[in-house]
């Protein structure tokens, strides 16, 4: 682990995806999108993804010049053909031309096909929140967890992002995946010969196993049991059937080299607060109400009570102070790209 | 147990509500609502409901004649005061209404406040499928779940629903609540004297219990541990705090002697699957998802997968056959009913 300043972690993935064809503008949405997710310490989703991104632009895979279509089919409705653009351009794109039309109509809808993936889902919640808007983000993505019932992968492993505006304090994001675990963890543990806990996954024959490699045969269990495997299936009809993007077992894997474009789909909805309250009023509730949260009776051995939303943004706050930790194997895959393109990388 | 054909336990239903004042046409929508969710095999959200109801009623603790108030306060959102009517009654007519306006802008939001226990969200799904709307469906409820660190019930056990509907096949529903387990399973556990499995609550000293009243007194745990409590919080804020409805410990509830009015929110979203896709070629991809799904490999001992929403329609399509089977202490309860409003009870 090395620990880096963000601004020029940020500075230097812009400078890269450019020379990779992508505008300086749009390079800039993708290295915030990143860069941020390790600060919010979710760094599965951040800095590391870079150099698959980078990979499969130079190969055409992703297309650096995407021409985005968004039909307004609905009044209250976008349908966005994303052009096999990265993730977070389509997105971004989608989601601020939604903002523009759910402040129209207190709610707006936008369906997004031919996209990839694009980083943390809450980043586009909070993307709304200057204009007072929540969100409900959803994406479908390469399979992960099997049918209830089941032994092989077939949904994503979908997260579902809600988002909540709080003025002045640290705003309200509930971003969970559909699983119980990330895939990565297991691959991890499988790296280093250790066992997972009992819960996280199954194995070929579907059963419940501790060893890492099996599991990587088998699939990653959804959250809540059964719970998790319907969420896992809203989301799918939501991030892809709606759209029209692939759907489960067809969305095509970034990390597979036989793959082709990823065909991912998402599906925002974007709810317009002063169409539902006056602004002030809102805050003040929901500010009482997470005050009275964080008070409740705890259980024992407790210190604290977090609203879900509060320790991404403490991470942000202390880690654009202190920096972003790389974990060694993503930084030699910087300095290979800061080599080949000629970007100097930060020291 | 007892079993008796839904219909003339439907036509009891209403005969007793209209003794307690509630217009015939409306006593029809909560005794269907109720009669199926025995049907669909969620007895803890049915028949035996309707003592409590009636209770409330005659007491004037629920509106038998609410006068809705129902304002657009944006193109896509209707705001529905339910008058502190039955649950069933205000959030139909909501629905309904946000029916039309989701035809005419792609996509609806109704915030219902002012209401009470509006029995399955599922049953609001089924009221969209008709008229090619997918919807996702949520209410709070009075305290069940401890915020995560916490051991005192905070939100309610919070559904939330997606319903996306399926031509001549069983429609997809996904209804789960917050928590491991549905408030409404331990209040009939505790109405039977039965147990209820590890895992479910803890008691009002934060001891997991399987005392059902014991748990009544304590809290239910969220489903998924941590995800269960973001996601209580997400169905929270749309149900209580968009709507102004009472939130988390204000909602009143009906089984409590001293409570006053509910003060129940709900919130939906209205989708109109012919804004994204045409109708036949959404319906033919999901069929297709449904039945790879369906034939995925199964785990050991597995012999069927199913979809959420087919074992449900599967419940209805028997028991409408063979009757629904009422707990002997809820027929009991209907019988005092019958003796007391003078309506006969069906043999």
């Amino acid at each position: 682990m090395t620990v880096y300043q963000s601004e020029e972690i940020k500075k230097f993935i812009a400078d890269i995806l450019t020379k990779v064809n992508i505008d300086l503008e749009k390079a800039e949405i993708v290295a915030d999108s990143l860069v941020k997710a390790d600060l919010e310490g979710v760094s599965s989703h951040g800095v590391s993804r870079l150099p698959i991104y980078v990979k499969r632009l130079r190969e055409n895979r992703i297309n650096s010049q995407p021409k985005l279509k968004i039909e307004r089919s609905a009044p209250a409705v976008l349908m966005v053909d994303g052009d096999n653009g990265l993730g977070q351009i389509v997105a971004c794109k989608a989601f601020q031309e939604g903002m523009k039309i759910a402040k129209e109509n207190g709610l707006a809808a936008v369906a997004v096909y031919n996209s990839n993936h694009f980083g943390c889902a809450s980043y586009y919640c909070q993307l709304g929140f200057e204009k007072n808007l929540a969100s409900i983000i959803t994406t479908n993505s390469p399979s992960g967890i099997p049918p209830w019932g089941g032994k092989q992968a077939f949904f994503g492993t979908n997260p579902i992002a809600f988002g909540f505006p709080v003025k002045e304090a640290d705003d309200v994001i509930i971003d969970l995946s559909s699983s119980v675990v990330a895939r990565g963890k297991i691959i991890q543990a499988a790296k280093e010969g250790k066992s997972i806990p009992k819960g996280w996954a199954i194995d070929e024959h579907g059963h419940e196993t501790t060893n890492a490699k099996a599991a990587l045969k088998g699939a990653v269990l959804p959250a809540g049991g059964v719970k998790g495997y319907g969420i896992a299936l809203a989301v799918e009809i939501l991030s892809a059937l709606l759209p029209g993007a692939a759907y489960g077992p067809f969305v095509q894997n970034i990390y597979q080299e036989k793959d082709g474009p990823a065909k991912v789909g998402h599906f925002f909805i974007l709810i317009d607060i002063e169409s539902f309250q006056p602004w002030i009023q809102f805050d003040r509730v929901l500010k009482k109400m997470l005050n009275e949260i964080k008070n409740s009776p705890k259980a024992d051995g407790i210190q604290n009570i977090f609203y879900p939303g509060e320790r991404r943004a403490a991470s942000f706050r202390e880690k654009s102070v202190s920096g972003i930790e790389l974990a060694s194997e993503t930084v030699k895959e910087l300095v290979l790209l800061a080599t080949e393109y000629k970007v100097p990388f930060p020291q």
